[in-house]
């Protein structure tokens, strides 16, 4: 069965995590460039990964493709859009697990501006997924929904299904478009599923959706909708996301979401009747579990790695201490209020952005490489 | 060469992170329990895991093998000691490109208390170890000075160095043996290294073994220091440790640490004089990756995962914003006092403990099992 | 010249402070009633206050007669309207001193619904403050604005200037008026100062005299503007305002503003073209000084009290620690972000209400009166 | 009856409260310099905060002469001890309301520092003292035990009972003193009373009494025990106490206690077995309330101002909104943790110091001051 048709079964579609932040942790991608090209070089660990979100409940694997547009590969580094396709053979060995399979990511705006380029350029990519025979698309992370209609314009030639979702929050799209236009311009365009991924925390991103839903109902269109936030706390972003706070990207630890709160947005994503619930930037395995977890009843089954989960933490229920024993229970984990151990901290940032970082450009130049550029020598002796 | 003539030499030895949290927010680790059966379930996550450490500067790789004790294995689940031995099989892999290997972690004290009998399992655990050949031996993971004392005494008799850590805090053992004490007891029983291990943040547990350095030079005593903390921040601690705290196992992420705290951390160690310095509990890859960054002036040369990673967001100089691009300076992270997103829960928290909850054994019997035994019913059918 | 002259030559008016707040912790007024039963019986104090407020730059005292309509005051106690001329025989005093002096203070929606009602219990107070001779009036504290309609329409009878303040927030009156329309029909109905006070903080008052600033201009009406804030962060605030917050009345103390908040918000009000600038409940007679300082460059001279106050810690130029003589600068306290001292409590709350308390009247019922009884009683007795 | 007879037949005597902090805020005491002008200049803001520490349960009223030594008056200002007279005869007229009167605060350390010409300088505010027939004396604010012991020296010869109390913490004097040690030396030299007052919060003073209990019953020595600590929360202070904090003094009102919290701190003293219990900075007339009224079951009497006073929030019972309603009990304000309203500040501070602020000298030299400047100049043209 394809994803439309499990949707329309009322089925819930559980997502996967970020990608490249979790490969950035365990040492395989480069934050700034983000580029995948751990598919190539080790494939072992990004096959494990998916193996992990796999176990963790997920019905969706994405291609590990972000960025992997050929002009960003240049830009960026020294990849090119063939050697990716070396990731999909990597993913068929664990295809027959899977329930969907998709590809996708794409993300050209920084680079061109020109509507046909810009097309050109997706086209070149889905060939490949067209080849590998995905079983449907997703076009994520976008800014200006005029792009993103681009995109789902050439995916939806290719007769799959065709997801699309923005990385906006209830304030819309960076040119003032509402998040209830864009979900509508999508759908108009020939999008089976709409929704968010990234750049907000769940909450935001729910409401989002909401906002979505609204504006469909209000013109009379029908879509799946779907969802995809952060796995960070980020009730302090402005217009543009989390990329402005202060911590992105190696601050953030502070903001990591538990899996009780993820619990929450699951219910409050299938409560708004979202279908589509998944994770993107933070989302680590057991975020996904989580999900999975709390949307059990619904589904009727477990994921396989709860086996070593028991759900609201059951399983401390043997512990020598008689008040860890205590927190084996769904309302200690529900209402804990998690400290942050850090006193001299505070608990949220202002957003950085044009106005206020008149003194970046100055910053930068008076940047000492001294440390950096010792490391880096030693490091270009060792390769 | 060993680990005494690296150490003796001066050299610094970066220790590995903590398998049991890495591998439970992985899907492969049943918290609570605690137990290492995924060195034989699913032999792939583990040695992925390893590779990632080595990769990130380890020099030293534990053997995945925390509470593998016969008894506590029975107690917890159905694994049996000799199963482990495939856990030693996986690593041998990947020795070739490892400096030391080691293998260790005796924690028996919560079942047995007779010392024949503790001595008895210590030296059963040892035969596997000595069969297969590690490099040296680590007994951990101690709160009772008397019962590392014992572990040191079974396994200095294979003639292999041995390191000893305890899990205190600079108030001591559970019985009020001071750090400097338990240092002196345990170099008198011939262990090499004495140091930490877990249960409280890096800060703490650096002035911990600041106060085991100063108990030996009083005691004209000689020996290499250790530390392998948590990467959670925990100055709320009592004597217990983070075990006590409420956020203990399942709400510890804004505790985590980020990778300048942790260069802090490995500055701070070395200047103390501690030359094994490596991580237990949070620590993920990319922590121990900082360790070895912080000192790579110190080692000559950077990890191999700093291939991937731009020494303080180097990597961020060529972002498309201007003020992204001026968090790529040393300065900027060192300074920043990261939010935590939270700003409805509180800084720090008050442990649990003996007298604060009287009423933990009734709430666990009015702990309503619902929901949670309505999900262990569906697992059970699916299995 | 009367307050209109003042305001049409541009000058700056400053207000008072919260009289309720104040002597409540002075030990005159009971927090729940709120009543003014001091200005009799402890003409002293409300005296003092007053002079203190005149001291650090008020150019307008307020009578004390909040919560002193005929109604509200037999509801909740013992005093009658007549009583309260008392007040204004005090005032007398130190009137030469003032600029102007009003009187005002209406709040009778909690009692009466009626137009025809509510408008005599106007006239009935308007009569008091006319044999008194008051400089002008105002009409302040209304959450629905057809109520300060109705107010505005009897005062305005008087020929005397009149203000309308109400105690809303951005979102508007308790209807859902936005404070823009609030303020168009306020001057309608003749008022010449509108603007807000109570409920919210500085930053959130000034915002929504700003969205009564637009609604004015795109009627294209005049009025002077005015903003009477608290003096407590609220940044978690619901619609009605910080009585909803859990630490309303007696746990607001970690939410006072500091003097250099207040001269932030003196400055965002006077840059906003407000120019009667004055604070509610938590002003002290300090955080009036720091008003005056702020815009002492502006109108050319300093409060009396600036005598004991230097200007941005000036005064700590000659202290013994270098380290607090370094703190006598502007930059410094511009900058500071102080420190709760409070890790164990959290820095957002969330506002109590309807839905949230459907255990209010349960907890009420439950409550032991114990101690509590045997102190009445003790009080009684010592009576 | 005099203090002692009290002391002796077990009776509760409650201190007053701040009059530095309390005067600043009401502008009439200059923060830095912090003399007592005020007395002289405007004794009718001075008798009022006298007059409402009276009716808030004050059984002792301080003269307010702190730092009116005629070394520091000089080196100060422009005012002599013989003027601080002034100050006695204005507090004769409520005297008969007293209980106890009491007059002293003598800090001369900054300024001299011998022997001789300290005593010579205690006997001379003696002389002033015994003119006016103060009850008893206290000597307080000593930061080195050795000066505190000449100032009991010095008193104890006038006939009247003594009282001591150095603003120390649990780590004792600047020169390393214990509390225990200090606290004997001071009843060795003739103190009936010992204790603490300034410098740290509550919690922390206790504990600083409870040392000096013990070592008062390890030497076998008896005196009754005084507490008058700030009203402000300090966990993060050293050892000289709140005036190394970054927000003192013009950034501490997010760290004001509440009543809730004094009442914690009254009952913890008087278990403690203290019973002289008052305040010093930060200490607001409703503060001290709260040490009475929770102390009213063992002394079987409320202080006047509890007329306007609830206990544990009673009067909030007739609120018109059943959530406000609902506050008015005992236990929802003794476990309220109140938010600060402040989520870009931190909840703690690294306090200043030496080693801190090594450029604290070149900032003060660049420091510009113009604005200050400019200020300055009008007020000087006003005066």
């Amino acid at each position: 069965q394809g994803i439309l048709e499990r949707l329309d079964a009322g089925e819930i579609v559980i997502g996967d995590g970020g990608f490249v932040f979790a490969l950035e942790k365990r040492g395989y991608v480069k934050a700034g460039p983000w580029t995948p090209e751990a598919t190539v070089e080790h494939p072992e660990a990004v096959r494990q990964l998916h193996r992990e979100f796999l176990r963790a409940g997920s019905n969706v694997l994405q291609t590990f493709t972000f960025y992997a547009s050929e002009d960003k590969l240049e830009n960026r580094g020294n990849y090119v859009a063939e050697k990716i396709s070396v990731s999909e053979t990597v993913l068929m060995e664990i295809r027959n697990k899977l329930i969907n399979l998709k590809f996708g990511r794409e993300i050209i705006k920084f680079v061109l501006t020109d509507k046909k380029e810009v097309k050109a350029a997706f086209q070149k990519q889905l060939e490949v997924f067209m080849k590998k025979n995905v079983d449907f698309l997703i076009a994520e992370y976008f800014e200006h929904v005029e792009e993103a209609v681009w995109a789902v314009e050439v995916l939806k030639e290719s007769g799959k299904p065709v997801a699309a979702t923005m990385c906006i929050g209830p304030e819309g799209d960076m040119h003032g478009v509402s998040p209830g236009q864009c979900a509508v311009q999508l759908v108009k365009a020939g999008a089976s599923i709409v929704g968010v991924n990234c750049h907000f925390d769940p909450e935001t991103s729910v409401e989002t959706v909401r906002l979505m839903k609204e504006g469909l109902q209000a013109a009379k269109l029908k879509a799946h909708l779907m969802c995809q936030p952060l796995a960070f706390h980020t009730p302090d972003c402005g217009k543009q996301g989390f990329i402005d706070l202060p911590e992105f990207p190696f601050g953030l630890e502070p903001r990591i979401a538990t899996r009780w709160e993820i619990q929450k947005y699951a219910r409050k994503a299938y409560d708004l009747g979202i279908r589509f619930i998944g994770g993107c930037c933070g989302f680590e395995p057991y975020h996904i579990r989580a999900i999975a977890e709390e949307l059990a009843p619904e589904r009727g089954f477990l994921p396989e790695a709860s086996e070593k989960h028991g759900s609201w933490g059951d399983n401390l229920s043997m512990h020598t201490k008689p008040w860890v024993r205590a927190r084996a229970r769904k309302e200690y984990w529900e209402n804990l209020k998690p400290a942050s151990g850090r006193p001299y901290c505070p608990c949220m940032s202002k957003p950085d952005g044009w106005g206020v970082t008149k003194g970046a450009k100055e910053l930068m130049q008076q940047k000492e490489a001294t440390t950096e550029q010792q490391l880096k020598e030693l490091f270009q002796k060792k390769k």
